[in-house]
């Protein structure tokens, strides 16, 4: 009964990022509470302006209790993202990382096929060793499966 | 004049798909209409769901007139994953991409290293040619700079 109390009076002293931002009083069974800590005012910031309160409330009704604190985490990254870049948010960070994926497989294709040469005796018909470690590269394959982003969301603004 | 009677005419028609489901005149100034065609009634009420009519509206007014047919995709493509995986959203993606990039890199690094030791002469020691190109792998080096995911997003369940 003492320890109830107790659990109760710490969560009226200390309301969730949540409730203080939302000015309202924090019950014992807040939705939010385990997921935005007092100490951490800017995370509910971020997703109540990009997402809404409400939607980020409802997302969190609709997944399994264990995956919360995931689900929290990643609106969290996806709202700094957009605060950063509000014209692509976290969908430039999928950009840059299909780019350098393409990228690496073709360096790697490359390397193999230099090393198969290699391997059957034959030194490399076109290549120095070395070459394909640099970082400049010409236009993005965009029959690779992925996203189709427009194409000058694949120049080197977001790299 | 008839040329602005007909526009307007033609405005009323159709309204745009975000003042269709908000069921409100499409007015010809309407910041919406010209990223939301009527024909694509799902991309608003992706983004009308995860984010919110007033917060796209919001950010659309935040971001030059130039930069908004990109902002509205990848508004979009967001609110289209997150709806998809309600926990990971787009940042699913992320978390796949960063471990692509972390064992493709290492794949090149290796496989540059053998071919090095081929340019001088030497058998690579340890591997055998192909023993780099399999999918498997250990756990992801979280000390790269890339966001850090909790662990158990990097299991095998986003590929």
């Amino acid at each position: 009964m003492i320890r109830r109390y107790m659990a109760s009076s710490s969560y009226s002293n200390s309301p969730c990022a949540a409730c203080k931002f939302l000015r309202r009083k924090c019950l014992p069974d807040c939705i939010f509470a385990p997921y935005f800590p007092p100490e951490e005012p800017q995370k509910f910031s971020n997703v109540h302006k990009i997402f809404g309160a409400s939607n980020v409330s409802k997302l969190l009704n609709e997944v399994l209790p264990h995956q919360r604190e995931d689900a929290v985490n990643s609106l969290a990254y996806e709202a700094e993202a957009r605060m950063k870049d509000p014209v692509y948010g976290c969908v430039g960070a999928i950009s840059v990382l299909q780019r350098q994926v393409i990228r690496l497989q073709r360096e790697l294709d490359a390397t193999n096929a230099d090393l198969m040469r290699y391997a059957c005796n034959e030194m490399p018909s076109t290549s120095q060793y070395g070459r394909r470690t640099g970082q400049g590269e010409g236009s993005v394959d965009q029959n690779s499966g992925y996203y189709n982003f427009p194409s000058h969301w694949n120049n080197d603004n977001h790299e």
